[in-house]
């Protein structure tokens, strides 16, 4: 089974995934690692920089008692002027069982799967397209601290426009019936995303009272190569998460930010850092969640 | 025992590893990881990029059940002027047992072996000299296709002068009774492969109808900062294995290529992907191969 | 249990450490891989290039049965702005038991344990303050090879005033009973370290006669920006470990250097490769020594 983005799955299937999540969490520390996976190779192909969730792949597959192997263009084939479909079909001749990749292009991990027959592909973020894992993960995040995801009202805010965790927050979270509302400067909010049934919001102090869930998007300065706002001071100060904005929200609002964050941008510190932040759960619930992607790809088509 | 080149092998001990490779088929995928390896430390320093070899070491010593240890110059004491056999002997230091090298200098494996006491060392490709495992995958993957090296006309096409490919293929398959030609532009293979009982050829039309296998070499720019031909389109056109010039060959000739290829210099893509390319089989039986080489390479000397 | 410094270890933690890393010698050689930390995971960030200690922290990790995390700052959030402590936090709450910290920064470690409740924080080097596995693997070596520490007389030379090692030597073997001489040029010497016990030297041929070890730190050519001493080569004759200056001192005398060393400055190959030379014996130390300290900092506070 492959997994490119929440929009090809059901709402069964997200649940399906959410629930196996839940059975995988504390594995490691308080129960014996897995090996649902053992003899399985999982291939981690990062074409675009990341810490957490390559970690995190690593870790949740060999807690399920799968071998990795570690693929990024530095120093490597490469530079020898290899493309990027020869490279995964090389290493996946070696006996690859799941590919899991990042890349700055969009439809990367779908073309994987036109020129890999027989292996399961993980979309761990490409372009502005899809981030699957991360959409899953706040969505497990959200589950675990609010009892529930239908009927919530959940705010995703900032750079709705490039961000690919934007994009599988809204499938998924109005598959499993929440009201999403897209919050961000006009230019960064693309009016398509109504057709999803997501309201479109410029006004964060407007819509906060009614937010039981907030999502910061990250500013992601090295994207951002033309202005699509005046200065990251004017943004901090107009969709920028506060202690004093979040005095005004609902006492038990829960605040997500996918990470790494801007700290003074479009979150401070005292928040980040406060009873209603969730974002380092959001990382332990990220292993569980990528666990039980890698036992679900592994599943015969 | 060290692997350094098949010039040091016997025809039985390759027919050995060809044996014990073909037994490590399927390890993995089909069949549980062995353990025959099991508390053994395989340590990979390699000083060139390298995506499949590194990679095929590291999953062939995890499917025999050893630890790997990986080493590559940058970010590392290289920057505080280690030299290279210091380097090497401190992580053999730490209790390795074999040592899988790769190096821009011809040599340099064999270096290792006079200051390694105790150690085996494996040559993963070292200068223009040689790429044992890379011989010995050709030769696996020639016999599992062909049901037999005996007899068979292979043709090395490109350039022989700086590759260890050439080298380890000319070595190996001339042992096991192969006919070998030499075959590239004058100015690339060099008069001296005669004397292994090699044929020399220019003109890869004129032996295409007797090639029962066919190994394109890669074109190295990274390698070429002098000219050795006129240039890519013109290498292209004489040496490059086309559809058209396939027409022309025997209808169940084998098509190698060491990879990375160059698509549209020394093979097209409708060959690279046909059905006469046995490229991603070279890559497979590869990890297969490094598993027997380790496993020979730990054993008592 | 955090190991940030050997000044906050009595003696007979201390002597424990050395205890257990000797019960672990021979461990994966000799004896099967042990099993103490499974189901742990020891999460390795270094912010500052080495070889053998991250090498040796992995290998020794694996050796008590724990799962290792790799990060280190290239192309990782770092590049997106991520702060020290945030990504410490995020790879932490992927489930991790320890961190095994190097960086630029003295006191890098010790801000960790403030921020990462529930974790042990290992000191790896932290800028000039502390190498205490360093530290621990010098005496090991000296124990092993002398038979004991107290009573020793132990020279360290050369660069005192940037060393951590020195640092980690001195509060070690102080505390087990051995004279510690710091020999160097006083520009390279402060005279603080008096008051820890140490006798202040500037002439190593007026005290080789009477030293039972000597320590020969490193001459950091990649911190070294404004010059300490007038120039390589007046260095390595006046401090430098040449086999004319072995002769003068006892036939026994133990020679170690934390490495890596720069052959022809503070020691000549002949004396790196001789029989007093400890060298490679302090590598091997240096993994059990490692495990030793993993186990340790896994023990519930």
């Amino acid at each position: 089974m492959h997994l490119l983005g929440l929009e090809h799955l059901s709402r069964d299937q997200i649940v399906g995934l959410l629930d196996s999540a839940t059975e995988f969490l504390g594995v490691g520390r308080d129960t014996p690692k897995r090996t649902d996976l053992a003899g399985k190779v999982i291939a981690n192909l990062f074409y675009e920089p990341s810490t957490r969730t390559r970690l995190s792949f690593t870790l949740a597959a060999r807690r399920v008692g799968a071998e990795t192997l570690d693929f990024s263009p530095s120093g490597s084939s490469t530079a020898k002027g290899e493309s990027f479909v020869d490279t995964a079909q090389n290493i996946v001749a070696m006996g690859v069982d799941v590919v899991v990749v990042r890349h700055s292009s969009s439809g990367a991990p779908h073309l994987l799967t036109r020129h890999l027959p027989g292996v399961s592909v993980v979309n761990a973020g490409d372009g502005a397209h899809a981030h699957p894992t991360q959409g899953l993960l706040d969505m497990l995040t959200i589950r675990r601290r609010k009892g529930r995801i239908d009927g919530l009202t959940v705010a995703l805010v900032g750079d709705i426009l490039h961000s690919r965790v934007a994009r599988s927050n809204i499938h998924g979270l109005t598959k499993l019936g929440a009201k999403v509302i897209a919050c961000g400067p006009p230019t960064l909010v693309p009016p398509e995303v109504a057709q999803f049934g997501v309201e479109i919001a410029h006004d964060l102090d407007a819509i906060l009272p009614r937010c039981d869930v907030i999502n910061l998007l990250r500013v992601q300065f090295e994207r951002q190569r033309s202005a699509f706002f005046p200065s990251v001071g004017e943004y901090a100060h107009v969709f920028g998460m506060t202690g004093e904005r979040l005095r005004r929200a609902d006492p038990n609002v829960l605040i997500l930010a996918p990470g790494p964050i801007n700290r003074g941008v479009e979150i401070t510190p005292d928040v980040a850092d406060g009873r209603n932040s969730a974002i380092l759960d959001q990382v332990s619930n990220g292993v569980a969640v990528r666990m039980a992607v890698l036992k679900w790809a592994c599943q015969p088509r």
